[in-house]
């Protein structure tokens, strides 16, 4: 349900693997292009799409007998869009969240905004998140994730349905650390960024992306998640992945930051949101309703809401007290 | 002991943290400038080391009295070296390995080679690693380690000596954990290197970085290493740094390979060794011995040893049976 670049990448994934699709589209033209000409033009133009691939403007027509129901729209717009389609949902249908994102205001993960509007339990309500950038995996490069349900049996059919030539899927049963990670990994990928920006290089990189993944770790075991997810696809993956591509939006933001701008230039050079500028702050709230240290979110959040120059902010990062490497979890 | 561009690095740290300290080099020219020009001009030209700190080119100086013996000799003359100090050894002092990699022949970590050779219990044998490149962390760049040493006292003591304001060490208990990232991670940049060789992008790269680091961490615990040291500085940390890295030795070796250039192409065109070409056959060894599925260190030691082709070795990783995520620990 949500023809993007990432809904179309992963009907792609699943009709590779075998499987019945019926992609959902809002936009006319890109669902006739699909089934006319086997393309999405818009979001991956020159990628040929498989056959036997259906793209359909009724949601009803895309929902019936569907064994998966994959969600692929907008983060902050799931709760509506969803609220919509739930009289068509088939009553044993397992629903997978391929989206990454906290709901803004309601600081919920996008698997329970899920249970909460389509009234499903949580059995029945799978993730499916890694390192993935929609064009390269549309190409057929090697790529990975997690299928994470609470229920085994349920990721080990998502599994099935989506491990291909070029793709493998692991399963977990640890739903809320497979969010989080997706959902973090934007600040310090923000924090990154300002660092290359101030002109520091891989020690200080590697320095970031660890005791950022050891924030986020601390705050999935306040959740109730399981640590060791943090170290896997959803966790670490994602959050390399993202830090690591000079593509990354999130990256970008911060390193023009970094080099200087004020933060009214560098959003007025940002084409698209750099999504971390927002959850920055839904990730705090949820950090300090846990009581859970997130200096690195803190740092970020000091100067991007709070104007504190970024210097400072690097200072007030590496002059906190002497700690084990690991602790709060 | 080794005034190498990594020993010259840690014995500035220690100085800046309010140390006194005496390098030990084996070269009268490297010693006599950094008396008389602190500057070590072959391994770090244009750094200026503090001032206070000395060099000597004999060994009993250099170990006087001392309360940490940090070791930064190449990993296999360790032994070697070591023998030779062990007469003017302090009884007390703490002995540091700034060393990374597995004794050939052996398979001994670095720290179990000290405690052999200078007959010193483990209790004083400390590690000091992390994701630091010598030249960034000489330039005062952001930089973090892990000390870790089996008591917690010695690993907080070398935490103490090693704090600056542009550096930041944590503590843990766990010293294979800590040895074990630093000596397999160049086979997996080899593997990485090997990916981007043949044009794929971030999503494989994040992909072979994390289910690299999983199968290190299934090493690790069969050894009795804790897994969580994995997620940290000394495991994931050293391991993104070296992968992210496009001047990473092994990283442009596997680069080659993947790019068609055959192996003895690859070597002649190769100045200094790439570490993950010796290692991958230690590391495999070790995986053998303790019976743990090292996929991604297979398919290098394939590529390598075997005249497997590249494309072959990447199928074979692809292809291998469902999993859950993490297994084996």
């Amino acid at each position: 349900m949500g023809a993007g670049s990432w809904g179309t990448v992963v009907a792609k994934l699943l009709r590779d693997a075998g499987c019945e699709v019926t992609l959902w589209g809002r936009r006319a033209d890109v669902v006739d292009s699909v089934n006319e000409r086997r393309e999405n033009p818009d979001y991956l133009p020159g990628i040929e799409l498989p056959e036997g691939l259906r793209a359909t403007l009724d949601p009803a027509e895309a929902l019936a007998g569907a064994e998966f129901v994959a969600l692929a729209v907008p983060a902050q717009t799931l709760r509506e869009n969803l609220s919509q389609w739930v009289p068509d949902l088939p009553p044993e249908a397992v629903m997978v969240s391929l989206m990454k994102g906290i709901e803004l205001g309601t600081c919920r993960r996008m698997s329970e905004v899920i249970q909460e509007v389509a009234d499903v339990p949580e059995e029945r309500v799978a993730v499916f998140c890694g390192p993935n950038l929609a064009r390269e995996i549309a190409t057929g490069q090697p790529g990975a994730a997690v299928a994470g349900c609470v229920d085994e049996g349920n990721a080990r059919r998502l599994q099935a349905a989506t491990m291909t030539p070029y793709f493998r899927t692991y399963t977990s049963t640890d739903v809320i650390g497979c969010e989080l990670g997706g959902a973090v990994k934007n600040v310090v990928a923000l924090c990154v960024g300002m660092s290359v920006g101030l002109g520091f290089g891989d020690s200080t990189q590697a320095l970031l992306i660890t005791r950022g993944l050891a924030e986020i770790t601390r705050l999935g075991a306040a959740l109730g998640a399981d640590e060791h997810t943090f170290a896997g696809l959803a966790g670490m993956g994602d959050l390399v992945g993202t830090c690591m591509s000079p593509l990354s939006r999130n990256r970008t933001f911060g390193e023009n930051l970094g080099r200087g701008m004020t933060l009214e230039q560098v959003i007025a050079v940002t084409k698209q949101t750099a999504e971390g500028v927002k959850s920055c702050e839904a990730v705090l709230e949820l950090a300090r309703k846990h009581n859970v240290e997130m200096p690195i979110t803190e740092s970020v959040a000091g100067v991007l809401y709070h104007g504190m120059p970024i210097k400072e902010a690097g200072l007030s990062l590496i002059s906190r007290s002497p700690k084990p490497e690991r602790y709060g979890v």
